[in-house]
């Protein structure tokens, strides 16, 4: 059973500051030494009312037993996960990029994946209901608190989902290794878009690339065609920020 | 002590299809149900003369602890680090790009960079001896076999062999979020080139910063300043990757 906890010096840090995220209490190591992010941890708990308590570094290690809570662990409230029509209606009027997760199995994957989303301007991610990771305390702690700032959705369908996103003008981008087009040949900056990446040896599911508008693959400089799904996702969605600063500049030098 | 394992059913496949790796022999757990995989493993095995031996789950999970092996382990000699030297002699003549690595201690990070390399056709990775991690189980696991295609060095002194590698016609390029230049506005095409990834927090040492040619900045569209070290990796080396398949592609089409 996954407890709702977040552990991490950072995770906890940037979640007191985020705000959104309801903190039942904060514990301690108390033999842990107190450096400046310790320290930090607990003004930020006193500004935000939030109780912290100092326990034996054993009472951490049963509640995180791979030994990785650095000293803190967070109990929290479950984190909130957003409704896709909600998250439509509310971002109708701006340019938006999602990203969807097709069965990622990996905990640090997909918190990896969440910071690269963050920090490229993402909105929303979409994970499916039953297959691959819900949000999760390794997800959260790999994430490093970007968890708390893009709109999390779970759903019983992709498909339904997708279709529901290409109803709702958004264009469907499949990352496939098979396709002919390179991910650097489609102009992200102008529409909004879906970019569905699957899991690492599965990839996308034959239903989901069916509705995609665009296939797009990383080209490669060897044989050696294996990236993780988390650098093949920062790899487009940087992709896409390039062209959006290039975009920016060059309307500015007009 | 990191005993000297490879783990996991693809890695194992990979490193035997290899060839580089010296088995001592591996160990396939009896009571794992045999898949293609598996199946693989045992051919390939038997193939290049490497003996198996069927063993308890509880041998494996003795071996490595957390549980990974997906019952299979290969014990092999440790993995054989190039000198610096002969890395340049070797490749001074062609287009040559490598990563250093300044205190990047995650093995699962280490691991997927050396993924990104391979893909991305870089030909040398370097580690200090002493700050980060060196190649565990864990990083070969999480290279996915990826570690035997790629020369890894490991030095006493990043500054001595960054600027080895100046005097040798390699241009150093800095990945530091304070730079001005941003990542796509280098051309990697037509250099040598050695990229420096620092440590997620603490960045690259200001001594290895000094003797960069080059520092660029991969730009982000939210404050949220945090990718994944692995992440900011890939998302260069395929900058150098796109910029090389335009520039292959603008030669065909003159």
């Amino acid at each position: 059973m996954d407890k709702t906890v977040i552990y991490g010096k950072n995770a906890i840090i940037e979640a007191l500051e985020q705000g959104e995220r309801e903190f039942n209490k904060i514990l301690i190591s108390d033999n842990s030494r107190s450096d400046a992010k310790i320290e930090q941890i607990k003004r930020l708990a006193k500004q935000n009312g939030v109780i912290f308590q100092f326990v034996t570094k054993e009472k951490l290690n049963s509640i995180e037993p791979d030994g990785k809570h650095q000293g803190v662990i967070g109990l929290v409230a479950p984190i909130k996960y957003t409704e896709l029509d909600d998250f439509i209606e509310k971002n109708r009027n701006e340019r938006t990029g999602i990203v969807i997760l097709d069965g990622v199995e990996d905990s640090h994957n997909v918190g990896a994946i969440i910071r690269s989303c963050v920090c490229a301007g993402i909105k929303g991610i979409i994970l499916p209901s039953r297959r691959g990771v819900l949000i999760n305390s390794t997800v959260e702690k790999t994430s490093a608190g970007a968890a708390n700032h893009i709109s999390i959705m779970k759903v019983n369908s992709l498909v339904s989902a997708v279709q529901k996103l290409k109803d709702n003008d958004y264009w469907v981008i499949a990352s496939d290794h098979h396709a002919e087009q390179n991910h650097y040949e489609v102009d992200y900056t102008d529409m909004n878009f879906a970019l569905i990446m699957g899991a690492e040896h599965a990839g996308i599911s034959k239903s989901l690339l069916k509705l995609s508008d665009f296939k797009v693959k990383i080209p490669m400089l060897t044989n050696f065609n294996s990236l993780n799904v988390s650098n093949a996702t920062a790899i487009i969605l940087f992709e896409y920020v390039s062209q959006l600063c290039k975009k920016t500049r060059g309307n500015k030098n007009e």
